[in-house]
């Protein structure tokens, strides 16, 4: 009664467990842990239905929607690079490929080929939906530094213009969500979150 | 440049943060902490477009997936009643009504009103999308506890009979779903997660 491709989607739905252990640099409110990519994945396929209004007109939203779900969970096998790590972030690519490989080939062969299509179309960054996908990711980040006043990532001693340079796919796509961004940048500047230059 | 929307849509977007510092029942891998109610959101969102094939035909599965992210986000407010607390959870109602009106009264009020009809939705289980939303979230904890090895729930000493009583949603909507939770509820009794009757 259970078929062998229920089986394979539920060992995928199972191992995608792993993706709440990989802690990130973002922190969470109060600061007693940082914050996972699991959790950072819902928080910004949420906000992609919120902010849809600053996307192109004719965006297909379900698929900006089931990209930002999937799209770290190659972390599971790779782990999570921090933004600011340019070196590590370079050598991860190769590792990343193998664990999308290990990951989506869980799934029955159909839905492997379609995950992992998805999971290239992010990180390609080409199309309307990715490129807004890349700005969803880039900025929520710069949310929850200032909103949970995170201290980790105080004591990385990032100054201000690298903030702006990693950010600036938000300046590129949004005129309106970028003045949102560099306020928050400059407010994190202020409580000494970034290192003014 | 920046439009009193955008302030509100992003003070939603701060506030949601809260989410993930409402823990479940439910466990992580390696049992270190207890799952929260964010990255189970995003869990139940990617089991909506895996197992789609088990829903019906003509659903609506980026209302579904809405619905799913959004579901839980009136425990910020109203906190996380358990599944078997038959009482708390009668209880809680009132609260989660104030606890939606506070939260998505943030948004601007086309996307109050939206986010609004999308989680009584949820909460009525009258439509084809809300049917399988509600499938999807009691699914989840029954894989969770079992892959999780849970000793959490074990603590709780819930029978099997409870289990299956909870459970009847995924029996009245899917054969190979119901197949496959009660297969695992068995494995999980095997172990020691839930006690036979």
């Amino acid at each position: 009664m259970i078929s062998e491709k229920l089986v394979q989607q539920m060992n995928f739905i199972n191992e995608i467990e792993k993706l709440k252990i990989v802690y990130r640099q973002n922190g969470v409110v109060g600061g007693a842990r940082q914050e996972n990519s699991a959790e950072h994945s819902w928080h910004i396929a949420i906000m992609a239905f919120t902010l849809q209004e600053y996307a192109e007109k004719d965006i297909d939203i379900l698929r900006v929607i089931k990209m930002l779900l999937i799209h770290d969970l190659v972390e599971i096998y790779a782990g999570d690079v921090f933004l600011y790590d340019d070196a590590g972030r370079n050598k991860i690519k190769t590792q990343e490929k193998k664990a999308a490989d290990k990951l989506f080939g869980l799934l029955p062969a159909n839905q492997s080929r379609e995950f992992t299509a998805l999971w290239n179309e992010y990180e390609q960054a080409a199309t309307k939906e990715a490129k807004y996908a890349l700005v969803l990711d880039n900025l929520q980040p710069i949310l929850n530094h200032y909103y949970t006043r995170n201290q980790n990532i105080k004591g990385k001693k990032i100054k201000k213009s690298q903030v702006i340079n990693k950010k600036r796919c938000i300046k590129e796509y949004s005129e309106e969500l970028w003045a949102f961004t560099l306020e928050t940048i400059e407010k994190s500047v202020a409580i000494g979150l970034f290192e003014d230059d």
